[in-house]
Protein backbone atom coordinates (compact mmCIF):
# COMPACT_ATOMS: atom_id res chain seq x y z
CA UNK A 1 0.00 0.00 0.00
CA UNK A 2 0.79 3.60 0.86
CA UNK A 3 0.99 6.82 -1.05
CA UNK A 4 0.39 6.01 -4.10
CA UNK A 5 2.50 8.63 -7.30
CA UNK A 6 0.44 10.06 -9.82
CA UNK A 7 1.87 11.94 -12.39
CA UNK A 8 -0.51 12.43 -15.07
CA UNK A 9 -3.82 14.92 -14.56
CA UNK A 10 -6.09 12.20 -16.20
CA UNK A 11 -4.75 9.67 -14.23
CA UNK A 12 -5.65 11.72 -11.05
CA UNK A 13 -8.94 12.13 -12.07
CA UNK A 14 -9.88 8.78 -12.13
CA UNK A 15 -8.39 8.00 -8.76
CA UNK A 16 -10.24 11.00 -7.32
CA UNK A 17 -13.49 10.01 -9.12
CA UNK A 18 -13.11 6.43 -7.56
CA UNK A 19 -12.74 8.09 -3.67
CA UNK A 20 -15.70 10.67 -4.26
CA UNK A 21 -17.85 7.85 -5.61
CA UNK A 22 -17.28 6.03 -2.24
CA UNK A 23 -18.03 9.41 -1.12
CA UNK A 24 -14.86 9.99 0.68
CA UNK A 25 -13.68 13.94 1.93
CA UNK A 26 -10.73 15.07 -0.02
CA UNK A 27 -8.32 16.93 1.28
CA UNK A 28 -5.33 18.90 -1.08
CA UNK A 29 -1.98 19.55 0.11
CA UNK A 30 -0.30 21.44 -2.10
CA UNK A 31 3.48 21.92 -1.98
CA UNK A 32 7.21 22.67 -3.90
CA UNK A 33 8.44 19.21 -1.99
CA UNK A 34 11.50 19.12 0.09
CA UNK A 35 8.68 18.61 3.00
CA UNK A 36 9.21 19.14 6.32
CA UNK A 37 7.65 19.19 10.26
CA UNK A 38 5.89 22.39 9.04
CA UNK A 39 4.30 20.15 5.95
CA UNK A 40 3.54 17.21 8.15
CA UNK A 41 1.35 19.48 9.93
CA UNK A 42 -0.56 19.85 7.13
CA UNK A 43 -0.90 16.64 6.08
CA UNK A 44 -2.05 15.38 9.90
CA UNK A 45 -4.72 18.12 10.00
CA UNK A 46 -5.66 16.77 6.27
CA UNK A 47 -5.49 13.27 7.34
CA UNK A 48 -7.42 14.37 10.73
CA UNK A 49 -10.19 15.78 8.66
CA UNK A 50 -10.50 13.70 4.91
CA UNK A 51 -10.85 10.34 3.96
CA UNK A 52 -8.16 10.65 0.95
CA UNK A 53 -5.08 13.02 0.93
CA UNK A 54 -3.67 14.37 -1.72
CA UNK A 55 -0.42 15.98 -1.45
CA UNK A 56 0.73 17.69 -4.74
CA UNK A 57 4.73 18.12 -5.13
CA UNK A 58 5.08 20.56 -7.91
CA UNK A 59 8.13 23.10 -8.11
CA UNK A 60 5.95 26.02 -9.70
CA UNK A 61 8.63 27.35 -12.59
CA UNK A 62 6.17 30.36 -13.43
CA UNK A 63 6.22 32.03 -9.96
CA UNK A 64 10.11 31.97 -9.42
CA UNK A 65 11.09 35.64 -10.46
CA UNK A 66 14.36 34.80 -10.19
CA UNK A 67 16.20 31.99 -12.23
CA UNK A 68 18.52 31.44 -9.60
CA UNK A 69 15.80 30.60 -6.87
CA UNK A 70 14.32 28.00 -9.29
CA UNK A 71 17.47 26.48 -9.79
CA UNK A 72 18.60 26.31 -6.06
CA UNK A 73 15.10 25.40 -4.96
CA UNK A 74 15.76 21.63 -3.00
CA UNK A 75 14.05 18.77 -4.99
CA UNK A 76 13.81 15.43 -3.23
CA UNK A 77 10.98 13.48 -4.43
CA UNK A 78 11.60 10.02 -3.40
CA UNK A 79 12.54 11.35 0.56
CA UNK A 80 9.10 13.01 -0.01
CA UNK A 81 7.51 9.96 -0.73
CA UNK A 82 8.95 7.94 1.88
CA UNK A 83 7.27 10.95 4.45
CA UNK A 84 4.14 11.12 2.58
CA UNK A 85 4.33 7.19 3.20
CA UNK A 86 4.76 7.19 6.47
CA UNK A 87 2.19 10.15 7.55
CA UNK A 88 -1.07 8.26 5.12
CA UNK A 89 -1.02 10.26 2.02
CA UNK A 90 -3.00 8.33 -0.23
CA UNK A 91 -1.59 9.84 -3.53
CA UNK A 92 1.05 12.24 -4.35
CA UNK A 93 0.99 14.24 -7.11
CA UNK A 94 3.76 14.94 -8.91
CA UNK A 95 3.21 16.46 -12.29
CA UNK A 96 6.02 17.59 -14.79
CA UNK A 97 6.38 21.03 -15.75
CA UNK A 98 4.79 20.15 -19.39
CA UNK A 99 1.49 18.20 -18.15
CA UNK A 100 1.19 21.80 -16.05
CA UNK A 101 1.42 23.90 -18.77
CA UNK A 102 1.18 22.21 -22.14
CA UNK A 103 1.36 25.53 -23.42
CA UNK A 104 1.67 29.17 -21.81
CA UNK A 105 -1.36 30.49 -19.61
CA UNK A 106 -3.30 32.94 -21.19
CA UNK A 107 -5.82 32.90 -18.73
CA UNK A 108 -4.68 33.55 -15.16
CA UNK A 109 -5.99 34.88 -11.87
CA UNK A 110 -5.48 38.52 -11.25
CA UNK A 111 -5.00 38.83 -7.73
CA UNK A 112 -5.49 42.94 -7.63
CA UNK A 113 -4.21 44.92 -4.89
CA UNK A 114 -3.62 42.21 -2.52
CA UNK A 115 -0.25 41.99 -4.05
CA UNK A 116 0.72 45.73 -4.04
CA UNK A 117 2.70 45.34 -0.85
CA UNK A 118 4.86 42.63 1.42
CA UNK A 119 6.54 39.77 -0.74
CA UNK A 120 3.97 40.73 -3.70
CA UNK A 121 6.18 44.18 -4.07
CA UNK A 122 9.46 42.73 -4.15
CA UNK A 123 8.55 39.53 -6.54
CA UNK A 124 6.56 40.65 -9.46
CA UNK A 125 4.16 38.71 -10.67
CA UNK A 126 4.82 35.62 -8.02
CA UNK A 127 1.12 35.73 -6.15
CA UNK A 128 -0.62 35.78 -9.88
CA UNK A 129 1.23 32.63 -10.81
CA UNK A 130 1.09 31.37 -6.85
CA UNK A 131 -2.92 31.83 -7.36
CA UNK A 132 -3.28 30.74 -10.99
CA UNK A 133 -1.54 27.33 -10.18
CA UNK A 134 -3.20 26.86 -7.50
CA UNK A 135 -6.69 27.28 -9.02
CA UNK A 136 -5.30 24.74 -11.28
CA UNK A 137 -4.44 22.58 -8.57
CA UNK A 138 -8.01 22.94 -7.12
CA UNK A 139 -9.52 22.53 -10.69
CA UNK A 140 -7.62 18.98 -11.20
CA UNK A 141 -8.39 17.65 -7.52
CA UNK A 142 -11.72 19.17 -6.56
CA UNK A 143 -10.94 18.71 -2.93
CA UNK A 144 -13.08 19.85 -0.29
CA UNK A 145 -10.66 21.09 2.03
CA UNK A 146 -7.08 22.54 0.81
CA UNK A 147 -4.13 22.80 3.62
CA UNK A 148 -1.36 25.63 3.57
CA UNK A 149 0.60 27.01 5.78
CA UNK A 150 0.05 30.30 8.07
CA UNK A 151 4.28 31.49 7.52
CA UNK A 152 2.99 32.36 4.42
CA UNK A 153 0.34 34.61 4.83
CA UNK A 154 -0.07 37.05 2.07
CA UNK A 155 -0.38 33.71 0.08
CA UNK A 156 -3.25 32.40 2.81
CA UNK A 157 -4.80 36.20 2.32
CA UNK A 158 -4.71 35.82 -1.61
CA UNK A 159 -6.29 32.28 -1.75
CA UNK A 160 -9.18 32.96 0.68
CA UNK A 161 -9.67 35.90 -1.48
CA UNK A 162 -9.83 34.32 -4.68
CA UNK A 163 -11.88 31.40 -3.23
CA UNK A 164 -14.14 34.03 -1.92
CA UNK A 165 -14.28 36.15 -5.03
CA UNK A 166 -14.82 33.39 -7.48
CA UNK A 167 -17.23 30.93 -5.67
CA UNK A 168 -14.23 28.46 -5.17
CA UNK A 169 -16.23 25.45 -3.67
CA UNK A 170 -13.56 24.91 -0.99
CA UNK A 171 -12.89 25.26 2.14
CA UNK A 172 -9.74 27.00 2.84
CA UNK A 173 -7.71 25.51 6.08
CA UNK A 174 -4.92 27.57 7.60
CA UNK A 175 -2.40 25.64 9.79
CA UNK A 176 -0.29 28.07 12.34
CA UNK A 177 3.30 27.97 11.56
CA UNK A 178 5.78 25.35 12.61
CA UNK A 179 8.76 26.64 14.47
CA UNK A 180 12.17 25.42 15.43
CA UNK A 181 13.14 25.35 18.93
CA UNK A 182 14.60 28.73 18.81
CA UNK A 183 11.95 29.80 16.95
CA UNK A 184 13.07 30.22 13.55
CA UNK A 185 9.78 29.14 11.11
CA UNK A 186 10.30 26.13 9.04
CA UNK A 187 11.03 26.27 5.63
CA UNK A 188 12.47 24.41 2.37
CA UNK A 189 15.00 27.19 2.07
CA UNK A 190 16.77 26.63 5.42
CA UNK A 191 18.50 23.49 4.06
CA UNK A 192 19.77 26.10 1.92
CA UNK A 193 21.89 28.08 4.89
CA UNK A 194 25.47 26.95 6.27
CA UNK A 195 25.40 26.86 9.80
CA UNK A 196 26.36 30.83 10.53
CA UNK A 197 23.76 31.83 8.34
CA UNK A 198 21.74 29.20 10.37
CA UNK A 199 22.40 31.42 13.56
CA UNK A 200 21.91 34.56 12.17
CA UNK A 201 18.59 33.82 10.65
CA UNK A 202 16.69 33.52 13.53
CA UNK A 203 16.81 37.83 13.69
CA UNK A 204 13.67 37.71 11.35
CA UNK A 205 12.08 36.16 14.21
CA UNK A 206 12.90 38.19 16.92
CA UNK A 207 11.82 41.36 14.79
CA UNK A 208 8.75 40.11 14.70
CA UNK A 209 8.19 39.58 18.12
CA UNK A 210 9.49 42.54 19.28
CA UNK A 211 6.82 44.74 17.22
CA UNK A 212 4.31 42.07 18.69
CA UNK A 213 5.26 42.77 22.34
CA UNK A 214 5.05 46.60 21.57
CA UNK A 215 1.73 46.30 20.10
CA UNK A 216 0.78 44.23 23.01
CA UNK A 217 1.90 47.20 25.59
CA UNK A 218 0.19 49.66 23.71
CA UNK A 219 2.32 51.55 20.41
CA UNK A 220 -0.47 52.08 18.06
CA UNK A 221 1.97 54.20 15.93
CA UNK A 222 2.80 51.69 13.02
CA UNK A 223 6.23 53.28 11.41
CA UNK A 224 7.34 53.28 15.42
CA UNK A 225 7.04 49.87 15.83
CA UNK A 226 8.60 49.14 12.54
CA UNK A 227 11.16 51.40 13.22
CA UNK A 228 11.92 49.00 16.70
CA UNK A 229 11.61 46.22 15.28
CA UNK A 230 13.96 46.40 12.59
CA UNK A 231 16.52 48.08 15.06
CA UNK A 232 16.74 43.68 16.36
CA UNK A 233 18.75 42.76 12.98
CA UNK A 234 22.17 43.24 13.97
CA UNK A 235 23.69 45.99 11.65
CA UNK A 236 27.05 44.25 12.06
CA UNK A 237 26.06 40.80 10.82
CA UNK A 238 27.30 41.19 6.59
CA UNK A 239 24.93 38.36 6.04
CA UNK A 240 21.83 39.63 6.83
CA UNK A 241 19.67 42.67 4.47
CA UNK A 242 16.52 43.40 5.80
CA UNK A 243 13.88 43.17 2.69
CA UNK A 244 11.07 44.27 4.33
CA UNK A 245 9.17 44.70 7.56
CA UNK A 246 5.58 45.56 7.32
CA UNK A 247 2.38 45.49 9.34
CA UNK A 248 -0.71 45.05 7.29
CA UNK A 249 -4.06 44.05 7.87
CA UNK A 250 -4.97 40.46 8.09
CA UNK A 251 -7.24 40.51 5.62
CA UNK A 252 -6.51 42.84 2.72
CA UNK A 253 -2.52 42.95 3.64
CA UNK A 254 -3.07 46.61 3.16
CA UNK A 255 -0.35 48.75 5.22
CA UNK A 256 -1.89 50.26 8.97
CA UNK A 257 -0.47 53.45 9.89
CA UNK A 258 -2.48 53.16 13.06
CA UNK A 259 -3.19 50.09 14.86
CA UNK A 260 -6.25 49.84 16.17
CA UNK A 261 -6.99 45.81 15.80
CA UNK A 262 -5.30 42.49 14.43
CA UNK A 263 -2.77 43.30 12.36
CA UNK A 264 0.11 40.48 10.82
CA UNK A 265 3.38 41.79 11.36
CA UNK A 266 5.50 40.32 8.47
CA UNK A 267 9.21 40.72 6.95
CA UNK A 268 11.29 39.15 4.81
CA UNK A 269 14.65 38.56 5.27
CA UNK A 270 18.07 37.93 2.69
CA UNK A 271 20.54 35.48 4.88
CA UNK A 272 23.47 35.09 2.42
CA UNK A 273 22.08 34.78 -0.61
CA UNK A 274 18.86 32.75 1.00
CA UNK A 275 15.80 34.75 1.62
CA UNK A 276 13.42 33.76 4.38
CA UNK A 277 9.80 35.24 5.13
CA UNK A 278 8.14 34.74 8.48
CA UNK A 279 5.14 37.15 9.97
CA UNK A 280 3.44 36.87 13.63
CA UNK A 281 -0.94 38.26 13.66
CA UNK A 282 -0.43 40.68 16.36
CA UNK A 283 -3.71 41.03 18.35
CA UNK A 284 -2.91 44.70 19.75
CA UNK A 285 -2.84 45.72 23.44
CA UNK A 286 -3.46 43.10 25.79
CA UNK B 1 -43.16 20.69 -10.27
CA UNK B 2 -41.38 22.62 -13.36
CA UNK B 3 -38.90 24.90 -13.28
CA UNK B 4 -37.65 26.14 -9.57
CA UNK B 5 -36.62 29.36 -8.82
CA UNK B 6 -33.58 29.96 -7.05
CA UNK B 7 -32.29 33.05 -5.40
CA UNK B 8 -29.28 32.01 -3.51
CA UNK B 9 -26.12 29.96 -3.79
CA UNK B 10 -26.47 28.20 -0.80
CA UNK B 11 -29.87 26.93 -1.19
CA UNK B 12 -28.74 26.46 -5.08
CA UNK B 13 -25.76 24.00 -3.78
CA UNK B 14 -28.11 21.81 -1.59
CA UNK B 15 -30.76 21.61 -4.57
CA UNK B 16 -27.43 20.21 -6.52
CA UNK B 17 -25.77 18.60 -4.02
CA UNK B 18 -29.18 16.82 -3.69
CA UNK B 19 -28.94 15.99 -7.58
CA UNK B 20 -25.36 15.11 -7.55
CA UNK B 21 -25.88 12.34 -4.76
CA UNK B 22 -28.56 10.94 -7.50
CA UNK B 23 -25.58 10.70 -9.79
CA UNK B 24 -27.25 13.28 -12.26
CA UNK B 25 -25.22 14.99 -14.85
CA UNK B 26 -25.35 18.66 -14.16
CA UNK B 27 -25.92 20.84 -17.28
CA UNK B 28 -25.65 24.97 -17.04
CA UNK B 29 -27.02 27.21 -19.37
CA UNK B 30 -25.85 31.00 -17.86
CA UNK B 31 -27.96 33.60 -19.38
CA UNK B 32 -28.55 37.15 -18.68
CA UNK B 33 -31.82 36.59 -18.90
CA UNK B 34 -34.27 37.98 -21.75
CA UNK B 35 -34.45 34.60 -23.54
CA UNK B 36 -34.77 33.96 -26.88
CA UNK B 37 -34.78 30.76 -29.26
CA UNK B 38 -31.32 30.86 -29.26
CA UNK B 39 -31.58 30.37 -25.16
CA UNK B 40 -34.14 27.71 -25.93
CA UNK B 41 -31.52 25.80 -28.53
CA UNK B 42 -28.63 25.88 -25.42
CA UNK B 43 -31.50 24.64 -22.70
CA UNK B 44 -32.62 21.88 -25.67
CA UNK B 45 -28.87 20.83 -26.08
CA UNK B 46 -28.35 21.17 -21.72
CA UNK B 47 -32.13 18.81 -21.51
CA UNK B 48 -30.81 16.15 -24.23
CA UNK B 49 -27.58 15.57 -22.75
CA UNK B 50 -27.73 16.21 -19.02
CA UNK B 51 -30.59 14.79 -16.22
CA UNK B 52 -30.32 18.43 -13.94
CA UNK B 53 -30.65 21.30 -15.99
CA UNK B 54 -30.09 24.93 -14.71
CA UNK B 55 -30.52 28.30 -16.28
CA UNK B 56 -28.88 30.93 -14.60
CA UNK B 57 -30.23 34.70 -15.31
CA UNK B 58 -28.08 37.38 -14.25
CA UNK B 59 -27.54 40.85 -15.83
CA UNK B 60 -23.84 40.88 -14.37
CA UNK B 61 -23.34 44.91 -14.01
CA UNK B 62 -19.30 44.47 -14.12
CA UNK B 63 -19.12 43.47 -17.76
CA UNK B 64 -21.35 46.97 -18.56
CA UNK B 65 -18.90 49.29 -20.21
CA UNK B 66 -21.82 52.01 -20.88
CA UNK B 67 -23.97 52.38 -17.83
CA UNK B 68 -27.02 53.24 -20.74
CA UNK B 69 -26.54 50.09 -21.74
CA UNK B 70 -26.70 48.62 -18.70
CA UNK B 71 -29.55 50.50 -18.00
CA UNK B 72 -31.43 49.31 -21.21
CA UNK B 73 -31.02 45.94 -21.41
CA UNK B 74 -34.14 44.04 -21.20
CA UNK B 75 -35.68 41.98 -17.98
CA UNK B 76 -38.40 39.79 -18.04
CA UNK B 77 -38.00 37.21 -15.17
CA UNK B 78 -41.47 36.05 -15.24
CA UNK B 79 -41.66 35.40 -19.22
CA UNK B 80 -38.21 34.07 -18.88
CA UNK B 81 -39.36 31.55 -16.22
CA UNK B 82 -42.17 30.34 -18.01
CA UNK B 83 -39.91 29.69 -21.14
CA UNK B 84 -38.04 27.52 -18.20
CA UNK B 85 -40.82 25.76 -17.18
CA UNK B 86 -41.88 24.98 -20.82
CA UNK B 87 -38.55 23.61 -21.84
CA UNK B 88 -38.27 21.26 -18.83
CA UNK B 89 -35.20 23.53 -17.23
CA UNK B 90 -34.85 22.08 -13.33
CA UNK B 91 -33.37 24.97 -11.71
CA UNK B 92 -33.53 29.04 -12.66
CA UNK B 93 -30.78 30.96 -10.58
CA UNK B 94 -31.43 34.50 -10.59
CA UNK B 95 -29.49 35.99 -7.79
CA UNK B 96 -29.54 39.43 -6.55
CA UNK B 97 -26.18 41.32 -7.73
CA UNK B 98 -25.40 41.56 -3.75
CA UNK B 99 -25.95 37.54 -3.44
CA UNK B 100 -23.17 37.57 -6.46
CA UNK B 101 -21.00 40.48 -5.54
CA UNK B 102 -21.31 40.53 -1.21
CA UNK B 103 -17.97 42.92 -1.64
CA UNK B 104 -16.52 44.20 -5.13
CA UNK B 105 -14.09 41.71 -6.56
CA UNK B 106 -10.49 41.90 -5.64
CA UNK B 107 -9.32 38.17 -7.80
CA UNK B 108 -10.78 38.64 -11.13
CA UNK B 109 -9.73 36.36 -13.93
CA UNK B 110 -7.01 38.09 -16.57
CA UNK B 111 -8.03 36.83 -19.83
CA UNK B 112 -4.24 38.12 -21.43
CA UNK B 113 -4.35 38.96 -24.83
CA UNK B 114 -7.61 37.29 -26.20
CA UNK B 115 -9.48 40.27 -25.16
CA UNK B 116 -6.93 42.26 -27.35
CA UNK B 117 -9.28 42.47 -30.44
CA UNK B 118 -12.83 42.37 -31.57
CA UNK B 119 -15.34 43.28 -29.12
CA UNK B 120 -12.59 43.34 -26.33
CA UNK B 121 -10.91 46.20 -28.29
CA UNK B 122 -13.80 48.79 -27.72
CA UNK B 123 -15.33 47.04 -24.66
CA UNK B 124 -12.72 47.54 -22.09
CA UNK B 125 -12.65 45.04 -19.55
CA UNK B 126 -15.70 43.47 -20.91
CA UNK B 127 -14.53 39.89 -21.17
CA UNK B 128 -12.65 40.19 -17.70
CA UNK B 129 -15.89 40.63 -16.21
CA UNK B 130 -17.32 37.98 -17.79
CA UNK B 131 -14.87 35.04 -17.39
CA UNK B 132 -14.77 36.13 -13.71
CA UNK B 133 -18.91 35.86 -13.60
CA UNK B 134 -18.70 32.35 -15.59
CA UNK B 135 -16.27 31.44 -13.28
CA UNK B 136 -18.21 32.48 -10.02
CA UNK B 137 -20.88 30.54 -11.68
CA UNK B 138 -19.08 27.44 -12.56
CA UNK B 139 -18.33 27.21 -8.84
CA UNK B 140 -21.12 27.73 -7.65
CA UNK B 141 -23.38 25.42 -9.76
CA UNK B 142 -20.10 23.09 -10.77
CA UNK B 143 -21.32 21.46 -13.72
CA UNK B 144 -20.51 18.69 -15.66
CA UNK B 145 -21.25 20.57 -18.69
CA UNK B 146 -21.89 24.49 -19.78
CA UNK B 147 -23.33 25.95 -22.85
CA UNK B 148 -23.00 29.00 -25.05
CA UNK B 149 -24.12 30.18 -28.10
CA UNK B 150 -21.63 30.57 -31.03
CA UNK B 151 -22.79 34.10 -31.73
CA UNK B 152 -20.72 35.83 -28.78
CA UNK B 153 -17.49 33.68 -30.48
CA UNK B 154 -14.97 35.67 -28.57
CA UNK B 155 -16.82 35.31 -25.31
CA UNK B 156 -16.94 31.24 -25.88
CA UNK B 157 -13.28 31.37 -26.95
CA UNK B 158 -11.96 33.09 -23.92
CA UNK B 159 -14.31 30.56 -21.61
CA UNK B 160 -12.84 27.41 -23.54
CA UNK B 161 -9.14 28.97 -23.13
CA UNK B 162 -9.60 29.91 -19.37
CA UNK B 163 -11.20 26.79 -18.63
CA UNK B 164 -8.46 25.12 -20.66
CA UNK B 165 -5.92 26.78 -18.68
CA UNK B 166 -7.19 26.50 -15.12
CA UNK B 167 -8.04 23.19 -15.41
CA UNK B 168 -11.60 24.08 -14.37
CA UNK B 169 -13.59 20.71 -14.61
CA UNK B 170 -16.35 21.61 -17.26
CA UNK B 171 -16.80 20.64 -20.34
CA UNK B 172 -17.77 23.29 -22.59
CA UNK B 173 -20.22 23.39 -25.57
CA UNK B 174 -20.60 25.35 -28.25
CA UNK B 175 -24.09 26.01 -29.65
CA UNK B 176 -24.29 27.33 -33.52
CA UNK B 177 -26.24 30.85 -33.45
CA UNK B 178 -30.18 31.12 -34.40
CA UNK B 179 -31.13 33.21 -37.11
CA UNK B 180 -34.13 34.73 -38.32
CA UNK B 181 -35.49 33.87 -41.57
CA UNK B 182 -33.96 36.82 -42.76
CA UNK B 183 -30.63 35.63 -41.19
CA UNK B 184 -30.32 38.17 -38.53
CA UNK B 185 -28.91 36.39 -35.57
CA UNK B 186 -30.82 36.10 -32.35
CA UNK B 187 -30.14 38.52 -29.88
CA UNK B 188 -32.04 39.74 -26.56
CA UNK B 189 -30.71 43.39 -28.06
CA UNK B 190 -33.05 42.51 -30.92
CA UNK B 191 -35.49 43.87 -28.80
CA UNK B 192 -34.64 47.49 -28.95
CA UNK B 193 -34.36 47.44 -32.58
CA UNK B 194 -37.66 49.96 -33.88
CA UNK B 195 -39.23 48.39 -36.95
CA UNK B 196 -37.48 50.37 -39.76
CA UNK B 197 -33.89 49.38 -37.96
CA UNK B 198 -34.64 45.83 -37.74
CA UNK B 199 -34.76 46.01 -41.52
CA UNK B 200 -31.48 48.01 -41.54
CA UNK B 201 -29.69 45.65 -39.25
CA UNK B 202 -29.73 42.59 -41.76
CA UNK B 203 -26.69 44.14 -43.27
CA UNK B 204 -24.23 43.00 -40.67
CA UNK B 205 -24.53 39.05 -41.72
CA UNK B 206 -24.64 40.06 -45.42
CA UNK B 207 -21.03 41.61 -44.65
CA UNK B 208 -20.31 38.68 -43.25
CA UNK B 209 -21.95 36.13 -45.85
CA UNK B 210 -20.02 38.49 -48.05
CA UNK B 211 -16.85 37.84 -47.01
CA UNK B 212 -16.79 34.12 -46.46
CA UNK B 213 -18.02 33.98 -50.12
CA UNK B 214 -14.96 35.77 -50.74
CA UNK B 215 -12.86 33.75 -48.73
CA UNK B 216 -13.92 30.38 -50.36
CA UNK B 217 -13.52 31.32 -53.92
CA UNK B 218 -9.89 31.91 -52.78
CA UNK B 219 -9.04 35.49 -51.50
CA UNK B 220 -6.60 34.88 -48.98
CA UNK B 221 -5.89 38.47 -48.50
CA UNK B 222 -7.44 39.55 -45.39
CA UNK B 223 -7.26 43.26 -45.42
CA UNK B 224 -8.87 43.34 -49.22
CA UNK B 225 -11.35 40.53 -47.72
CA UNK B 226 -12.43 43.38 -45.00
CA UNK B 227 -13.11 45.63 -47.45
CA UNK B 228 -15.42 44.00 -49.91
CA UNK B 229 -17.49 42.69 -47.16
CA UNK B 230 -17.82 46.28 -45.13
CA UNK B 231 -19.18 47.68 -48.95
CA UNK B 232 -22.18 45.50 -47.70
CA UNK B 233 -23.14 48.10 -45.06
CA UNK B 234 -25.02 50.59 -47.00
CA UNK B 235 -23.16 54.27 -46.72
CA UNK B 236 -26.88 55.93 -47.17
CA UNK B 237 -28.33 54.74 -43.97
CA UNK B 238 -27.60 56.94 -41.25
CA UNK B 239 -28.97 54.87 -38.60
CA UNK B 240 -25.76 52.23 -39.33
CA UNK B 241 -22.03 52.40 -38.12
CA UNK B 242 -19.98 49.69 -38.38
CA UNK B 243 -17.52 49.14 -35.40
CA UNK B 244 -15.36 46.51 -36.65
CA UNK B 245 -15.17 43.60 -38.80
CA UNK B 246 -12.30 41.57 -38.35
CA UNK B 247 -10.87 38.18 -39.75
CA UNK B 248 -9.38 36.12 -36.99
CA UNK B 249 -7.87 32.69 -35.57
CA UNK B 250 -11.00 30.66 -34.22
CA UNK B 251 -8.46 30.26 -31.35
CA UNK B 252 -6.40 32.61 -30.09
CA UNK B 253 -8.75 35.67 -31.58
CA UNK B 254 -5.80 37.12 -33.14
CA UNK B 255 -6.38 38.87 -36.57
CA UNK B 256 -4.54 37.11 -39.40
CA UNK B 257 -3.48 38.76 -42.67
CA UNK B 258 -3.23 36.04 -44.57
CA UNK B 259 -6.03 33.89 -44.75
CA UNK B 260 -4.62 29.83 -44.93
CA UNK B 261 -7.06 27.94 -42.82
CA UNK B 262 -10.49 28.47 -41.03
CA UNK B 263 -10.75 31.49 -39.56
CA UNK B 264 -13.78 33.63 -37.65
CA UNK B 265 -15.02 36.47 -39.49
CA UNK B 266 -17.04 38.91 -37.01
CA UNK B 267 -18.65 42.15 -36.87
CA UNK B 268 -20.07 44.70 -34.34
CA UNK B 269 -22.92 46.89 -36.40
CA UNK B 270 -24.54 50.01 -34.71
CA UNK B 271 -27.57 49.89 -35.40
CA UNK B 272 -29.14 53.66 -33.89
CA UNK B 273 -28.43 53.07 -30.17
CA UNK B 274 -28.26 49.21 -30.43
CA UNK B 275 -25.08 47.31 -30.79
CA UNK B 276 -25.15 44.21 -32.45
CA UNK B 277 -22.56 41.48 -33.30
CA UNK B 278 -22.36 38.84 -35.42
CA UNK B 279 -19.78 36.37 -36.85
CA UNK B 280 -19.34 33.29 -39.52
CA UNK B 281 -16.95 30.86 -39.17
CA UNK B 282 -15.08 30.75 -42.66
CA UNK B 283 -13.51 27.36 -43.74
CA UNK B 284 -11.32 28.62 -46.18
CA UNK B 285 -11.40 28.40 -49.93
CA UNK B 286 -13.54 25.22 -50.95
Amino acid sequence: MGAELVESIEHLRQRLTEARRANATIGLVPTMGALHAGHVRLIEEARHECQAVVVSIFVNPLQFDREDDLRRYPRRLDQDRQLCDRFGVDLVFAPAVTEMYPVPPECTIDVGHLADHLCGKYRPGHFHSVATVVMKLFGIVQPDRAYFGEKDAQQLAIIRRFVADLNVPVRIVGVPTVREPDGLALSSRNAQLGPAERQSAIALFRALKAADRRIASGDTDAEQVKRLAAAEIPPDDPSLRLEYLEIVDPETMQPVTAITGPVRVAGALWVGSTRLIDNVLSLGAT
